[in-house]
């Protein structure tokens, strides 16, 4: 069995064929049932292995690559192998990222986009689809308030690489001769960001040629959110130093607290200064969709650009995350070289539709249908986006006797920071030896809970605090029996630490 | 019906959980039905429609997104409808891109992929794929050549930002300080990639803040590969002007000859001047895989990093994209952030498999699942991976009569590049009439083509080359018979023009 085997599936085959498709509908045998089990509670989330344990090979399941093929049984073996030791996203007690749950219109929408398996660079080869983004993209200005929806944008592999492109396209406004000539066409330029921004925005600095000195960090309130006072007294002193401050990036929820940076005071200083102003809204975005809570986004209109991950509060499979721009042009000016292969001005459509050079990638995954496809099948504008931010705060009150919440306030997103204390904790005075034992014990839970596989929670330290939990609803499957079991699960874990 | 409906798959909705396991059946259904479809030769390669036409709306095909959810039954013909209008990459006459085919192993990795729903950047959500990820990277730094295997490396999404990669980390080993301190603490640098090289390497340029005027172009040979001397020739040059020369992009397979640059003389280049060597092998890079072929790239184990898209030669669906990295660390040392809430070091389990902070991104996709399956089914070393260069000699004897090759010689990959003259130019002596008619014959066919929807082939000028075709064989369900319906297509359409 070579490399051909299982295909072609043409005329002169048929057997190979129905083999071939038999084989595809017994995988999807095991997925439905992977599916129906992630969803059932006593299912574990993980059946937690190190490294070495894995790399040794488990029973049956050998991730090395041999120079033999495998049978179509084995294959099989190995998908449901391969799910086994694979952690369940999508069940209803894994709290552990920004982007959790499963949601099957969208997944049908990824099965789909797979089965098309065609590129987003032009519309000769993805003309449903190129549309869909462009219509899709449209509703999302819309719903951040632009005008008309008017402004560009596209989809990218991550909120990561969408931030990249905010900073980017400022650079190409401000000093557009950086394309051609590089950096040593510009002045010194600074950034500006919250300390508890995302890391995607220093990343972007140091791949950018800025630097990451050049990204000055803000200071926080103590919720978390950038004060506006030191921004501009920052913008100031980068002035007086014959830096130019260009770009401010404003973050509506913040990974860790879920925070939202006040836009409007930030807007206020980027027009005074004549500064680029982004919003990343990655993880609060979504509360665009929603009537009660889109409020905390305010002034995001104001913004140049907005970074909105649907794969995150939205529960769209991963990976689907947009940016998107209020002035039209910028991306092409920025990115695109004409290539004269994919590009050709003398097609028999209008080519303006061929939006693959506005990116910084050449082949581009398919990411708008399964977004598309959920929102057809369930509206999103103006409906709450899920019930998340509702279950917060009975978790609040029922945690807030053996937890120590990181505030002493409502948070605004559903991020819930706490710091579990153990009863041998309790008595200790605050102290080197406290945070010294408290730093250990969010790790020391985890490792645990990740062994018994029953649940995942997310920890962090961040400025001057010790290892804290940082739990997170964002998966629609989550009732409230399961975050009482996450508490149970912390309690049971933790007490004799 | 609101945001939820079709999730929550609890025990409390057993019904609602049925109703929604079947209708993830019936889009299976439909997407089975839609691969046979693909390989059957009597079904179109396209359907084709302007954007405005499919903008007007097609009958019972909206693609507006409206404030109203749909059905499950009308969801179902949104998936129908999606796949109808679209182009059949699969079909074994879709020769329009250099990725083409559709592999149901792969197909069923990529399903499985999406079930899973989870993300590369630790080892905590991503057990499984990050091993695969490790394994079959060292596989591929093997067949490279690079001893036992040695080095680093990452899946990215797509040749173009692998490109990206390689830039960038050659920038860091030379000025790692730009890192920090931005492009103003490096002298002017300047890279050098063959005229047609592929267009990513000029947008990085851009993007990284080096300049497109930065990226030195080199004149190639008859057959489309660099000139070493012409190399040399530059590189002494941009020193007398005071320049860094840093890097060097060799192509093996280019994208529109599909040649490959001697990859041994201008690592001679390299080693003598003291830059980086990079072996852009996005779309060549299969033929590593090849007993017979792989000579065209002699010398790609002395490269400093190499761009291999499995997605290309290899057949796995898009996207599948690796950078590899002959000394290890560097890839660490230019993006790692070290976020603490992603890759916390005092984790239960050896955080060096947390490999998220290599990434520019940070969510990544799990792109290797697919790749790892299909090599596990087929074993790809030292078979040839697939037939296309068998497949070029006889189209091209077929042609010779009605065409004009670019080339009066064997090409080097399975690129073919070509003109079509019809009758009412045979005539016509060189010049500048008959390279104006010319010009427009290759957009017109393929305009008819289109919309025929029979079959599908790529064309664009070059260099002082008007407008050509650009025949590609990297589909394995492509049979001689196939060819040779291309070849009378082209005929129809053609000569009448």
């Amino acid at each position: 069995a070579g490399w051909d085997t299982y295909l072609p599936l043409s005329h002169t085959h048929t057997h190979a064929q129905e083999q071939t498709m038999q084989f595809l509908l017994e995988v999807v045998e095991i997925l439905t049932n992977y599916i129906r089990k992630t969803f059932d509670r006593s299912t574990k989330v993980l059946d937690f292995h190190h490294p070495h344990q894995l790399l040794e090979g488990m029973e049956g399941f050998n991730l090395e690559l041999s120079d033999q093929p495998e049978s179509l049984e084995q294959i099989l073996v190995d998908c449901r192998d391969t799910l086994k030791y694979g952690v369940r996203t999508g069940h209803p007690r894994f709290f552990n990222q920004l982007s959790t749950g499963l949601d099957i219109v969208g997944l049908a929408g990824e099965w789909l986009t797979s089965t098309a398996n065609t590129n987003m660079f032009t519309y000769e080869i993805a003309p449903v689809f190129v549309l869909m983004e462009q219509l899709t993209l449209k509703k999302m200005r819309e719903i951040i308030g632009w005008p008309d929806g008017e402004g560009d944008g596209i989809f990218s592999p991550g909120g990561a690489i969408s931030n990249l492109y905010s900073v980017m396209i400022a650079r190409y406004k401000f000093f557009p001769e950086v394309k051609t000539k590089g950096m040593a066409a510009a002045p010194r330029m600074v950034l500006f960001t919250s300390e508890h921004s995302h890391y995607s925005i220093k990343k972007t600095s140091a791949a950018l040629g800025i630097g990451t000195e050049n990204l000055i960090l803000l200071n926080t309130d103590e919720r978390g959110r950038v004060i506006p006072a030191d921004l501009e007294a920052k913008v100031i002193e980068a002035k007086q130093k014959g830096y130019v401050p260009m770009f401010v990036n404003a973050t509506a929820g913040t990974t860790v607290y879920g925070a939202f940076d006040p836009i409007n005071e930030i807007a206020d200083i980027c027009e005074k200064y004549n500064m680029w102003l982004h919003v990343d809204g990655a993880w609060g975005g979504g509360l665009l969709m929603s009537r009660k809570h889109r409020h905390k986004l305010n002034g995001v209109e104001r913004a140049n650009s907005v970074t909105w991950n649907p794969h995150k509060m939205m529960g769209v499979p991963l990976q689907c995350s947009a940016i998107l721009v209020r002035e039209r042009g910028l991306l092409q000016g920025c990115n695109s070289m004409c290539a004269g292969y994919l590009f050709q001005p003398d097609k028999q459509y209008d080519v303006t539709y061929d939006t693959g050079d506005k990116a910084i990638q050449c082949g581009r995954h398919v990411d708008i249908f399964k977004f598309w496809l959920m929102w057809k099948a369930k509206v999103c504008i103006y409906l709450e986006p899920n019930k998340s931010l509702n279950y917060r705060r009975p978790f609040l009150l029922a945690f807030i006797t053996n937890a120590v919440l990181i505030w002493s306030y409502q948070p605004q997103h559903t991020n819930v920071c706490f710091w579990y204390i153990p009863p041998s904790l309790r008595g200790l005075p605050d102290g080197e030896e406290r945070r010294d034992r408290l730093h250990k014990v969010a790790p020391k839970i985890k490792a645990l809970m990740m062994e018994s596989g029953t649940t995942m929670v997310g920890y962090q330290p961040q400025g001057d605090k010790v290892n804290f939990f940082r739990m997170v609803i964002s998966n629609p499957a989550a009732t409230r029996s399961d975050i009482d079991f996450l508490i149970e699960e912390i309690e049971r874990l933790g007490h004799d630490l």
